[in-house]
C-alpha cells in the first residue's frame, strides 16, 4: 500500500502519528504541492524518510502520481489546490486523506463531489478533533442516549493569531476563517446532531487582525438543522499569546434529557443522575482509521459524506457572512 | 417617598432586598395587576406589611394610583400590561421600576418610549444580573481596559423548565422566551460592548417543551453591533432538574487584548498577564440603585435607555425568529 504525500499547509503530521499502525504502508513520494510553491519540504521529507527509506522527492505532484501510482494520497495544501488534486486522485482511483477545507469554492466542491461519485475510493478529511479523547467520549455518550434528543449545540474555536504565513492573508489561498478554523466547529455540529443543515446565518470581521490582510479574526455562525435543532459556532483568532494553550476548543450540547460540555481536557455531563465528569478515551487515530478503512473496509469515524457536507456548510456560512443574509441549504438558486 | 407595587410575575422581590437602604420609602399600596387576574397577592402583601405597617391592598391598579399618588411604582406583570401601566405612570409623573420585557410588542414599546420622552421620570428595568457580583466585576474589568476593545461576545441563559404557570404558555401573556429569558443575555451584550445593535438573526423552537403550549424551550440569537462587533446568545429551558442550580448564566467576552469569562460563581480573565480569577464584588443593589437615582440623582447602573434598547433588540430578535430572516435595527420599514 504505497502512500504519497503532498503539502505542509495543515495536518500532514496526522499521517506520521499513526502510519506505523498499518505495517503494509510504504511512503513512496513527497511533494510540496503547486508549481512555484516554495514551502520548506523538510517537515514532510524528514519524518517520511524515518518511516520509509526509499522515499522519492518530487517538485510536481502530477509527476509524483505518474511515477508512484500510489494506493493512497495525503493532501495538505496548498489549500487552493486541494480540490484539483482530489479530483485528479479520484480519477486515478487513489484513496484520499485531505486537509480541510477540501475545496475553497462551491464550484470546486461540486466538481469534487461529482468526481468522487464516479470513483470507487475512500475519502477522509483531516478532522482530527473527532479523535480527541474528550470530544470522542462526548459524542459516544450522546449517541448512547446520555442527554436524550439533541436540541441545541454551542461550539467554540479560539486560536492565538501569532504571526501567520503569507497564504493565510489572502482569501484565494486561505479560504477564510469560517472554512479554515470554523470547519471543526461545523463538523462537530453535524456529527453531534446527526441532522442535515437547513439554514445558516453568519458574520465575520477583519477588524483587529494585526496586519493579516484579508484574514478574518472574529466570526459567528448560526445554523438551523432538521427538526428545529439549533446550533451556534463562535470563532476567533484573539486568544492571548499568554493563554495557557494555543486553542480553546469547546462544545456544549443540550438535549431533552441532559446537557453535556466538552473541552480538550474535560467532559461534563448533567442529566437525571446529576452532574459528573466522564472518563475520556479514544481507541482510534485519524490516519490509521482512514487506512484501515482502505485496507479492511472497517467503518471509519469520518468519511466522504462528512467531508462534502461540512465543506458545503462552511462555504455557505462564508457566503452568508460575505453577503449578510440567511442562506438555505436546499435552494440551489442561492448560489 | 411612597412606593406602590403591582404584580408578582417576576422579580418584585428585588424591591424587598434593598428597600431598607432608602429609609424615606414607605410602601403605600400593593395590587396583583389586571382585572380578573387571580394571582396570589401574598408574596407582595406579606413582605410589604413587614416593611410598612399601613400598606393598602387594591384589586385595581388605576384605583391604587389614584388613591396613593405614589412617587415610585414597581411593576411585575401581568407582562401584557407592563407597557400600559408604564405609560400611565409616565403620564402621572411616577418613577418606574419595571419587570422585563417592558413591552411585549413593538407598537407598545414605541408608545411607551414616546410617553417617557414627554415625562420627567426615571425608569429602570429589573435586570438584576447587572448587580450580580461576578457579572458586575467582569463588566468593570472590561470597562477598565482589561481586554482591550471588545470584538466578540458569547452569552448563555439556561433554565430548568419545571412546571410553569399558565401565563408562560401563551405568547400574548408571556411574550416569548427570547424576550423573557433572553433579555438578560441581550442586555449583557449591550452593556459589555457599549455599542448600538445593527442586525439580528434569531431562531427558536417549541419542540420538547413538555406540554407548555407556545413556550419556546430553545433559541439562538446572533447580533452584529457597530464597528463589526459580533455577539451570540444561546437560550434554553432544558437544564436538567438534577442540575446543581436553577440557571446556568454565563458570558464570554473576546477583546483585542484579552478574553474574559464570567458565570454566577467565577470570573476568569486571560490577557498579557496570563490567566487569573478575579475577586468579585458589587456594592449596589438594583432597587436601591433605582431609588437613589430618584432621590439623589445618583447615576444608576441601568436606566431608561437600556430598558428601551434591550426590549427593542429582544422584540426584533423574536420577530427574526418568527419570520426566519435577518432584521436591520435602523430600517423602520422592517416592521
Amino acid at each position: 500500500m504505497d502512500l504519497c504525500m503532498i503539502g505542509i499547509r495543515g495536518h500532514s503530521g496526522y499521517v506520521f502519528d499513526s502510519v506505523a499502525d498499518v505495517p503494509e504502508i510504504r511512503i513512496a513520494g513527497v511533494c510540496v504541492g503547486g508549481s512555484g510553491c516554495d514551502d520548506d519540504l523538510s517537515p514532510l521529507e524528514t519524518p517520511a524518510r524515518e518511516h520509509s527509506t526509499d522515499v522519492q522527492v518530487f517538485s510536481n505532484w502530477q509527476e509524483m502520481l505518474d511515477a508512484c501510482n500510489p494506493t493512497m494520497l495525503s493532501i495538505a495544501g496548498p489549500l487552493e489546490l486541494n480540490a484539483t488534486i482530489c479530483i485528479e486522485a479520484f480519477k486515478r482511483g487513489i484513496h484520499v486523506f485531505c486537509e480541510k477545507p477540501i475545496a475553497l469554492t462551491l464550484d470546486e466542491l461540486d466538481a469534487s463531489e461529482r468526481a468522487f461519485a464516479d470513483a470507487d475510493v475512500h475519502l477522509a478529511p483531516m478532522m482530527g478533533l473527532r479523535y480527541d479523547p474528550h470530544f470522542y467520549t462526548a459524542w459516544k455518550a450522546i449517541r448512547n442516549g446520555a442527554i436524550g434528543d439533541v436540541r441545541l449545540v454551542n461550539t467554540r474555536k479560539s486560536y492565538r493569531l501569532g504571526e501567520r504565513a503569507e497564504f493565510y492573508r489572502h482569501r484565494d489561498t486561505y479560504g477564510g476563517t469560517i472554512p479554515w478554523v470554523g470547519a471543526h466547529a461545523v463538523d462537530w455540529i453535524s456529527w453531534l446532531t446527526g441532522k442535515p443543515f437547513e439554514t445558516v446565518f453568519a458574520s465575520h470581521s477583519r477588524c483587529a487582525n494585526r496586519d493579516h490582510g484579508e484574514l478574518e479574526v472574529s466570526a459567528a455562525c448560526q445554523f438551523t438543522l432538521a427538526d428545529e435543532v439549533l446550533a451556534t459556532a463562535s470563532i476567533d483568532y484573539l486568544r492571548p499569546e499568554a493563554a495557557p494553550s494555543h486553542g480553546d476548543d469547546w462544545f456544549r450540547v443540550v438535549g431533552t434529557e441532559g446537557v453535556l460540555e466538552a473541552s480538550d481536557h474535560c467532559v461534563t455531563l448533567i442529566n437525571a443522575d446529576g452532574e459528573q465528569e466522564l472518563a475520556s478515551a479514544c481507541d482510534r487515530r485519524i490516519f490509521s482509521d482512514f487506512a484501515l478503512c482502505v485496507r479492511d473496509g472497517r467503518e471509519p469515524l469520518i468519511g466522504p459524506a462528512d467531508a462534502f457536507a461540512v465543506t458545503r456548510a462552511c462555504l455557505l456560512a462564508r457566503q452568508s457572512a460575505d453577503e449578510g443574509r440567511v442562506i438555505q441549504f436546499t435552494d440551489e438558486d442561492e448560489r
